[in-house]
């Protein structure tokens, strides 16, 4: 079974009645009236975040992969709910950082917490829990949805792709990086970059969009799904930091380093569709935002995901995207 | 350190800048514009339910637990984000299980699932843990507070202290009971009662009001210290259900057992104040939730919390409830 499995055939009908919450098939939902836009996300030590990381980087990372979420909604981001289930050892020092990092990062995005719920482990060696509820403001066009794509639209990405993948194996010694690229790669993965602004920039101009959490190939998938349509990425188009081009001329072939890096998550980039007549507005809300956009991939007639090299041929995609329930 | 001082010196301080947060010293956040109540609860295998417990129960006692505290607030409940972590060699059926659970409550309780997170542990042998955060509409008459109690409130509490205490002990082989009074004590461990009815009745009547999830004594605390009062609770008045009197009468000494009963956590019964000339609009109240509703005690001038006999002289209370952070 997978995780997208489980949410569409055990908890979608639980959603009847509630059409803010799109049949649990967004990352988003819209309260009654429109006035609130809400996600929740759970990051849990081993899966989410390494057991080592510091809590304030954790507490940081918490807070921006929700507002990712509320980023590719076009919402103007308010305030959160925090729940925490500390391990059974924890020590007030540890949960003084913690709230440090969220105190940071309140100040950056301009959030507050307004509630939530703090208990503990009674397992030793059971794993820090964290989850969050995060509310904001749908922009006055309407939220941007996972679908309502078109064909023949356009496929934007934001930053560049595959790079928190890298940093995590390099955390976790699997891969060899200089020091100035291990910072950076790591650095992607520990604190990503919740696209608000962009995202709202995009409100009633982007058809579809999502954040990148799973892998960029995974993540269009549930796109273009949502739009009933299917995707081609441009590999040769795809934008890649100086580290991970470094990365990609250490690798046997071109290909197969492309769809790895396509295949990892945790980026929080933005993924976006628009029509081609719109190209010139993406660009003025790119700069807008003063974020990098690059225009990956097309929409077409269909179902799937494929990526082609520069004459248009597949390249095989080894990596599909994290599943939490795939091993 | 304890739980509340957690929330209170170090958490507490995210929150300005929240003025519906109340400086997370209440059970419940309003959102912007007062259009909706907010709380989020978190229940964890071995903590807030047994292991074992049949997995649609625990779905069920998430809901009313977090219920439990939007009827305290008076509110009218709308719907939920559900955050599920679940245990590493988790099977679809016991997922279908919870969400049957999830479904029964919903259509008892008119409530809807909006959205949130499913994943899973990595590590094995980590306990299921479950967040939910729901929301609902305040009442006209504006939420009641966990402050705002006055002097020479009366205190007033809803069903029977201790059962559910005493049915944790009877469900771990602690304490023996007869099959009927097991059944009916585990039932209400299980399945609490969120006091909805009774709590939208008391809008703009009550003065305070708290739901009994640590234990009668120390959510009286929480309520009295938020109203800056002290609080007499009279033991021959509290009301105890017929197994829990059955109960009593195999203890050596009544006043140790009914400060036991009034040490025992998740009730989920509403505790709460009202002036003495409301005595008949709480009756009133009652009558028309039909809900038993017992006059337990008074708030006067000073601080913390009193048990008293029939002749008015203290009780040592041995237990003064629940904390997630003390041993």
């Amino acid at each position: 079974m997978s995780e997208f499995e489980i949410i569409r055939e055990i908890f979608a009908p639980l959603s009847a009645g509630a059409p803010g919450a799109f049949g649990l098939a967004d990352d988003a939902a819209l309260l009654d009236q429109n006035q609130f836009v809400v996600t929740k996300d759970i990051i849990v030590a081993g899966v989410h975040f390494l057991p080592k990381d510091p809590l304030d980087l954790v507490a940081r990372k918490l807070i921006r992969v929700n507002l990712s979420d509320l980023a590719a909604k076009g919402a103007k981001p308010v305030g959160y709910f925090l729940g925490c289930v500390w391990p059974a050892n924890i020590k007030r020092e540890q949960i003084e950082l913690f709230a440090r990092g969220l105190g940071e990062d309140q100040q950056i995005f301009r959030v507050a917490l307004y509630g939530g719920d703090t208990t503990r482990h009674a397992a030793k060696g059971a794993p820090l829990t964290l989850s969050a509820t995060f509310f904001g403001h749908p922009p006055r066009q309407g939220i941007t949805r996972r679908s309502g794509a078109g064909t023949g639209d356009d496929l934007y990405l934001s930053g560049t792709v595959g790079d928190a993948g890298l940093g995590l194996a390099a955390l976790k010694k699997e891969m060899k990086f200089t020091t100035v690229d291990k910072a950076s790669l790591a650095g992607r993965y520990h604190l990503p970059e919740p696209r608000i602004s962009l995202g709202a920039a995009l409100a009633g101009l982007a058809t579809a969009a999502i954040d990148v959490s799973d892998g960029l190939l995974a993540d269009l998938g549930h796109l273009a799904r949502a739009s009933d349509l299917s995707a081609t990425l441009d590999a040769a188009a795809l934008p890649l930091s100086r580290a991970a081009r470094e990365w990609v001329l250490t690798q046997d072939r071109f290909d197969a380093a492309i769809s790895a890096l396509a295949g990892f998550g945790d980026d929080y980039e933005l993924l976006f569709a628009a029509p081609p007549s719109m190209r010139r507005s993406v660009s003025v809300a790119a700069k807008a935002s003063r974020t990098e956009v690059t225009r990956i991939g097309s929409l077409s007639r269909g179902a799937g995901v494929t990526l082609t090299d520069s004459a248009g041929a597949a390249i095989a995609a080894p990596k599909s995207g994290f599943d939490h329930f795939k091993k």
